[in-house]
């Protein structure tokens, strides 16, 4: 039984790079299921794209192998590394901290190996190469071991994943990314509102460097009028913010890293 | 036997949000056929999307379930559908029009349920928590009033998609869309141009507000020059408008909504 | 038993053009395996889709027929054909040159048929209405010979690639693509850098037109310094630009066919 390959790369849909990948896929593991988790992931972002495999690998098959390839450092001396999780789904990727946080989220790494990067590959396309062939091999039943040198988990790459400032009333974190509908995900999960006293209703700022924006805290998209700004836990459990029929990232001059500060806002007194 | 699941979505190809549908359903009925059926519509644009999905679902395999979601208004009170047709396909998404030109295309309703909300869902990504686990249900075998309260089918959202005005020599039509060559498609069917007596190889002005363009009619973007204009019924019996290696939703300053008139032109007389 | 069907076309990731392909295909061969190859090759530009169509049908499961379309020509008096390789993959696709360098990679034609347009089908849409319905034949076993008269292989269009211009020192050649990285394609092959006795760690000049930017010919992208540009023999074995951790299509001003002089560079003399 072929167990399945789940491909989560910054090639871009469409991309005859993600082609590539499925035809050597379909290749050595016929009647096998494959399964995009996403393609469109800005390229070389390593950072969010640890964190979408890491809430992604969570709704794979169990058993599925994991084949995740945001490489900016192809082909230098970064590792390349198949991993087994204590949840039973095997991941493949570079060491450059992307596989970290779906490790830790599937229950930590039980064993790892180095691949050895064939000989003659090319040194710019390790992800048809070197790490689709690896994936290959697992799910085609290949014990992880057979893939190459054992390295201690331990030492696998991670990524600093700020935590966020909490105050009485006020969070401030980090953007992390945005979606096509301009939705800012952030580094703060939705505890940090609670601890910080901030609930549904509550009326904030949201600042951003210069550019300060009135806001209400919600659960739904339709809860604010057209073209107000909201802040929410998404669906993840992260703090974002939205604008309803808007895009919160152009109006927010959303950059990875910024810092977000959402604190809470006052109706104007009357003078 | 695992009936085959088709998705369309405004979620963007490889984006992670169709991501997390693919692995979803992957994990709830292993070894079952997935279809993208389209997942650059425009986001948050019904009407169109209800278009698009009438059309696909007649290209389906017969006992499909069809997951379309295109919901701005997530997590409000909009009902979430699952809805049987005459045709043998079951449809899963918003009550908000999405689904009724496919129902009416496939025979119309016979049964329905709304689908109850697990209580402890976010807001914001019904997709992946509500109609996704449903169809996944459909799929494996369980039977439409598992799945909610039934409700009556004549009660589901329709959307107004107005007839095209025809008079002797001229159509006037809403602007529906347009797709990534500038090809233009209105609310109008080829018969409106034939009810207008406009017919093959007719010279015709294409206008939108201050904007007016010379055309032909023609069957082949091959059949006008490069950069010529052209109105023709594209493959769905739809009137559109593209201009050969060109893009006429450009030239058109193409919106959603906006009126095209098309009319008999002359050639300049003689001075 | 359902040969797998591979998918190239310029039609867009998630549009919904593929996915009439991929439901018709779905309905067509119930259980078969479909491969996306490339779905956002730059619109009716034939000659890199056939590049890119070459290199991909290598990867393909053995027997694989190859649905390919890209068809600026869709509805004219360009025949619409089905090939048959050396290799034993197929091909279907119009006859405009695409099919040519990948029939040249998989070993030759060995038959060829031109497919008959059905009567009622419309002028713009052949990808589903022609070529698809012919793939899924092929792929549920029929044979070449019953899907249209046979043609001499011998007359299947071409495409001119040109070969690079190498002198002592310097290459010139074509750009022909570039891709989401802004990573450049051209039309040589990386024999031509060392025919010109331009070697690793090489100091370059790169010049298009007015525009000259100092290079290094190196192997990875992590191994020249962020924002530098350098020179490489891409995974495919052809000669390419790039800027680690830039756009190089931008900075070069990249168009098709736009001519690259690659040429040996000297560090500036000492005043």
């Amino acid at each position: 039984m072929t167990r399945p390959i789940a491909l989560l790369t910054d090639y871009g849909a469409g991309s005859e790079h993600v082609g590539a990948l499925h035809a050597l896929l379909a290749r050595e593991t016929p009647g096998g299921e494959r399964i995009d988790l996403a393609h469109e992931l800005p390229a070389g972002r390593v950072r969010w794209a640890a964190i979408i495999l890491a809430r992604q690998v969570r709704l794979l098959p169990a058993g599925s192998v994991a084949l995740a390839v945001v490489d900016p450092a192809v082909g230098t001396d970064r590792r390349a590394l198949a991993v087994r999780t204590a949840g039973g789904i095997d991941l493949v990727g570079p060491d450059n901290g992307l596989l970290a946080p779906a490790i830790e989220g599937l229950g930590g790494a039980s064993a790892a190996v180095e691949l050895a990067v064939p000989p003659d590959a090319p040194a710019t396309f390790h992800g048809r190469d070197l790490f689709a062939p690896a994936a290959a091999s697992l799910a085609a039943g290949a014990a992880l071991e057979d893939l190459g040198s054992p390295v201690d988990p331990a030492g696998i790459e991670s990524l600093p994943l700020p935590a966020p400032v909490v105050e009485e009333g006020a969070v401030s974190t980090e953007v992390v990314a945005w979606d096509r509908f301009g939705n800012v995900a952030t580094l703060a999960t939705g505890d940090a509102l609670e601890r910080a006293g901030l609930g549904l209703e509550q009326i904030v700022l949201v600042e951003s460097g210069a550019s300060r924006h009135g806001a209400v805290i919600h659960r739904a998209f339709g809860e604010v009028p057209p073209g107000d700004m909201m802040v929410y836990v998404d669906s993840h459990g992260w703090v974002a913010i939205a604008i309803n029929g808007g895009d919160a990232a152009e109006l927010l001059g959303a950059e990875e890293g910024m810092t977000l500060r959402i604190s809470q806002g006052r109706r104007a007194a009357a003078a």
